[in-house]
């Protein structure tokens, strides 16, 4: 691999919803990169609260005058995404201990199976503490969670 | 800060001694930045086991065919130096659930202080084991540390 | 808030079923609060062994000599829950690593939404593996969960 | 008990499928004990991939040729599996802190309502990314898991 | 115990030095207890940054127009002092899963030799990187530490 | 390695001094072992609070009348040790993730370096929060810690 060639990393997720976290990793991320394409998970044995194309549009919406940063769908194994996208890299945020054993061990079978590297990068204190599953439980019952995702993502 | 901009990380540590881990963790993340600089952190408060000129003679042995990889002595914060050698990024290796807290909260803290972002990177499975502490514990009682050292290292 | 304001708690959960743990946590915490209200969660997406009106039934038998602790049916937010009974904690008992993550997250998304804080109790060491998922396959498998749960908490 | 008696074990887990990481922990753990029993547990309630008959084909044919391992259908509590085995001990890989937490409280509560002791084995550093979740993933998505299986397992 | 006795808690600690984390814990708490009592550890196997007498003047102008809270110099178990001045409580903040596991054991023997309850609380999320090692490191390597600390303490 | 090959075990520490938890874990799995032998670490870089003599009398006490286990000094590795006493197993206990993360590492570095496997158990919930520090600290102190340390151990 040479030093001029572009280099490109996928940031892989469900976004159910798109937080200030990961918007924080994306903005954080994007001078290491040339290229960050957020892949947007579609999983048909999960349940999502808000459609593909409402997450999609909520992420376009948030890095729309971000260049170099771009929202794809995709399903199925992240390394072929990555392979298909020329990408050399995964991103993911790791928030806990929790987070951080599992994410080793995705990041380690993916190492396996491919050269792809992943990078990992630790929330701002701010953000330690949300997650799309909290979110979505407030959003359930009605509370306000409109401080936890980006400015312009509206629940209703 | 621009895109073209040279991206320049610093991999901070004791290196007493230093591993076939942080030996991968630098071909891994190679092509990721444009420069490396391998810093190695001299505190007059703690005791090493091996000479800091040695560490430092072994880290230029295992990198002098590397383009973009350089050593050099640091003592202070870890932001100064960044800050001294144009480093936007510094890399760490992370290996256990215990490690990770530490690091997180150092990475914060360096946020908190600065720009510089630090970038994570898991071992692969076969270093998830090895560390200085054990290798230096094994040398003490004249065990073989060889597999678990970079070629050219030797404790005679 | 004045000093002489009634100190009021929440104790959210699904009880499912209730065990020694849950009732020791309630004891220890009895004479730092005036008023202790056991949150009997009812989640409709949520499958629950025992039926929420025994799950109701067994709490109230276990504190039925004990002033100052009650039981009341919940569903939605916590943090609206407590601001309905006028109640300023919510206690968490926190066994694992794996909870404390968890328990974690949750209290500081509930503090950035109100002013309600979280108090932590450790397990006794004997209660400390105790939970309620281990005690419903104890009875599903028709084994004797009986010392796991308070006295007068019977399966059949 | 006396020293003479057998020394059997039970090495419990749904297995879907039998990695190379559980093959290692089998061969590493032979010739403490007699006797060891894979338990391939059933549960109604869950959802495997792989058939309880083809589960239990692959793990004896990995077996066919070592003296002392046997495989046998299981439902219902291990404790009550072990003992109608007369089986003294059971067999757990630990992989990660949050494996650890889940397994200490499972063999806290074997031990509270039984003698039978659980004995941990830590994986191989090259085994220890390796679970059945991701491989399920991968093979659901047609990637290559055949590195992460015993010889002898082929998916199709 | 009467419902009526006062309720006083120990929040112990060698605060070296003392911390906006260690500020908020104690404003969390405060209305749930009538008295803290902050105890400032003293141990001569132990080296500090700070001298003892610095240590409680920061503390002490931090709480000056706080009533209820005072400080205390205390040397040896924190359940001996508890006792002494009829603490019921210990407080205690806890950042990580690692001081969890190590608070977790603290804890349960205090209990184990006494009727004193442990109460922990989780660190407000921009506080949760915040240690006194970290502070120790920063001002020894004259980093700015300023925003780390209470108003009012300088390091000069 | 034949079946009918005697099996030897090595469980290392300390014991500084000799718990309730240590007892505990050797009567756990003294009927695995042909032989454990406990091996009474001497560091000299390290301070211990009891003389070795001291520390070897009470575990001899203590299993003066238990067939089968012994005690000796050892320094140096652990698997050189093992293999001068012709043993195959290292016994742990493991009580909380930290040292779970500890221990793994370890073991896995003795198995690089040996065919030596470690055996981990899990303590009994009521010896979960014992440790050899604490006990020294309250024993420091001149508080009781008689509870935690088998009979006919005196700290006087």
């Amino acid at each position: 691999m040479s030093k001029t060639k572009k280099r490109i990393a996928v940031f892989p997720g469900s976004f159910d919803p798109f937080t200030v976290g990961h918007e924080a990793l994306v903005k954080r991320t994007i001078h290491l990169f040339d290229e960050i394409i957020i892949a947007l998970g579609t999983n048909s044995n999960k349940q999502y609260m808000f459609s593909e194309a409402q997450r999609k549009k909520w992420i376009e919406h948030v890095f729309k005058n971000t260049p170099g940063v771009s929202v794809q769908r995709f399903s199925g194994l992240t390394i072929d995404f990555c392979k298909k996208n020329n990408a050399q890299y995964i991103i993911r945020g790791v928030r806990t201990s929790t987070d951080f054993e599992f994410e080793k061990a995705i990041a380690q079978m993916n190492r396996s199976l491919s050269n792809i590297e992943t990078i990992f990068i630790m929330p701002l204190p701010e953000h330690s503490a949300i997650n799309s599953t909290i979110i979505r439980d407030i959003v359930r019952n009605n509370g306000d969670a409109s401080m936890f995702v980006p400015k312009g993502i509206r629940f209703k």
